[in-house]
């Protein structure tokens, strides 16, 4: 392993994998050997640690648990047929923690120390890593603020971490959404762009009231208007008609998905008509109405693609129609053989763990 | 004192307030002995538990870290002159917590608990709340999301905690505030209206950067089109154009302050013109140019009332006038009055803990 930064390691005495089904893991629920963590005392980042994987001490007046300052990435390891560790393009998440962290007044996490201690990490943990296809590890960096005091300014403390959890083919089941009318995920000035963590937590009540009219995701339109179409919240969101693969231009509001990126990348390849730019419900409606929509699916890190079998609008559902040789099947492959290590990678987004 | 809800408690050994210099307390720093928590599990608030003020365990996982899935609460508690303790309408933050959990898809938690918990609490660190003008104890219900794993959706599993922090008189020196034209709070159909930890996050970056500029903070403008002025993030904002006070109305982005509500009920009740409309930023600045603007004065817990002394938009600043006999000035006393326990109280906002 070729890593430069100091590092102060502590194994733990005894791995816990023998006690893990790995043919039964719900999503993110189970955790490796060991974490990564690095504190920013005094004005600079510490010497980074990697401890036996375990619970935190930290003071409740933290604030990280009054004005949420925290944001995360979400990465995965893969191992292909003769035992390489591979990671898809971590470049980019390291590049956009950073641009979150901008955005929520926390301090850049140096490159050194980000890929150091996840090599370092998932060499120790590299047998949690399992070939196979669908298998991989699913890798959360994250910072939280932990200055203790509730006055609403940054913090002048935080811990970056990283934990890991081993992760199977996400199987969400047939996915219907529901386009929102009323509420909204992201303002224009605010920080939808980021991985911010209250992001999140602001999904989740419209999402209650979603799956209760049946739907198991929302997708999120801009919140003057509800007239434009964003992203899903986990997901960024993909259109095709006819041909022609449409999805919503990055802008303060959206997530700059990786995955999304690559499967713009990967349409251009391919000769697909693929068009960046605003994208309306009307349009939408009308395509689906007419028959020329043809696919809708979300893009994102956990769930690689997910297509989708309906969408719900003004109490109206819409079915999308089954279709052979989908671009959603298409691209799903064509990323899940560059990230296993089974096709040539032309752009050079695989990056290997050594 | 008169409770009713089973209590665990364990008192802390030596109390820490020989340690503070309670004439030299940064806002939100130091806390009392006891801390009251109550946690969430298979589907229930447990029994709630008072223990010695310190650090708590938590798994790094915890689903606040990574999703923002948090509420709070801030309250004061007074000592009149003859040693008895007043709340200012806690009724109101038991309310509001509930609808920002409500928002953030979180328990509500019971009412009984809620007071027991905080009379108990008050009870047992007394000693910390100092009578005299100005002084107060701060005190912080929050709720946090406690379940292990980072799958995006809401927590099983909660803590309830209050914690308080004795207080001085707020003076913040001269306050020059800036409209926001560019960055935002909270969407239309999102969460400003909750006290939920991550709309405060998001304010720090913008806030920075006002500051940079001169400026201690930011009133926030709608997002859609900063043609409207909303709140300043930790107060709402009030506008004396001529002799008539403006402010803006309660919606999802603006939230529902309790001083706020105390000062336009305690300006009816002064025979005072009180608009409760849409305030545009043209008719401020217009009312700035031709010298009808007398004030602007933020309104919150923490500080009470805080007039302005200038405020910025469109790189130019616009100073406003010094005032004897302010409405600023008036409410303030006009609350603390009432708070103290000095003046009648035709509301029955005062509560006494007894």
């Amino acid at each position: 392993m070729n890593t430069t930064v100091a590092m102060n390691i502590t194994k733990s005495e005894k791995s816990r994998i023998s006690e893990i089904d790995f043919n039964n893991l719900a999503f993110g629920s189970v955790f490796t050997d060991h974490m990564f963590f690095c504190d920013y005392v005094d004005g600079a980042w510490q010497q980074p640690q990697i401890a036996p994987y375990g619970p935190i001490s930290i003071d409740p007046s933290a604030k990280v648990f009054h004005y949420g300052q925290a944001v995360f990435e979400g990465m995965k390891a893969f191992k292909d047929d003769e035992g390489a560790t591979w990671l898809f393009r971590p470049e980019e998440n390291w590049e956009r923690i950073n641009k979150s962290s901008d955005r929520l007044a926390i301090p850049e996490f140096p490159k050194e120390y980000f890929f150091d201690g996840l090599k370092t990490l998932l060499h120790l943990d590299n047998e949690w890593i399992k070939s196979g296809d669908g298998n991989s590890l699913y890798i959360r960096p994250f910072v939280i603020a932990t200055q203790s005091g509730v006055s609403a300014s940054p913090s002048d403390r935080y811990r970056f971490m990283i934990i890991c959890a081993p992760a199977q083919a996400y199987y969400s089941g047939e996915v219907s959404v529901l386009f929102a009318e009323k509420y909204s995920r992201a303002a224009d000035g605010g920080v939808g762009f980021a991985k911010a963590a209250g992001n999140y937590a602001s999904q989740f009540y419209p999402t209650n009231l979603a799956k209760e009219k049946g739907y198991q995701q929302i997708v999120w339109t801009d919140a003057s208007t509800h007239e434009y179409l964003e992203e899903a919240g986990t997901m960024n969101v993909f259109f095709r008609v006819g041909n022609t693969l449409l999805t919503a231009p990055n802008n303060d509001r959206i997530l700059d998905g990786i995955t999304r990126k690559s499967i713009i990348q990967l349409a251009k390849d391919a000769g697909i008509d693929v068009q960046v730019r605003r994208v309306s419900v009307s349009e939408i409606v009308t395509a689906a109405t007419s028959g020329e929509l043809k696919e809708i699916f979300g893009a994102g890190t956990a769930a690689v693609v997910v297509p989708f079998k309906s969408f719900g609008y003004q109490e109206k559902d819409y079915d999308l129609p089954s279709i052979e040789d989908s671009y959603a099947s298409k691209f799903k492959k064509a990323l899940k053989d560059i990230q296993y290590n089974r096709a040539s990678d032309p752009h050079g987004w695989r990056y290997e763990v050594k």
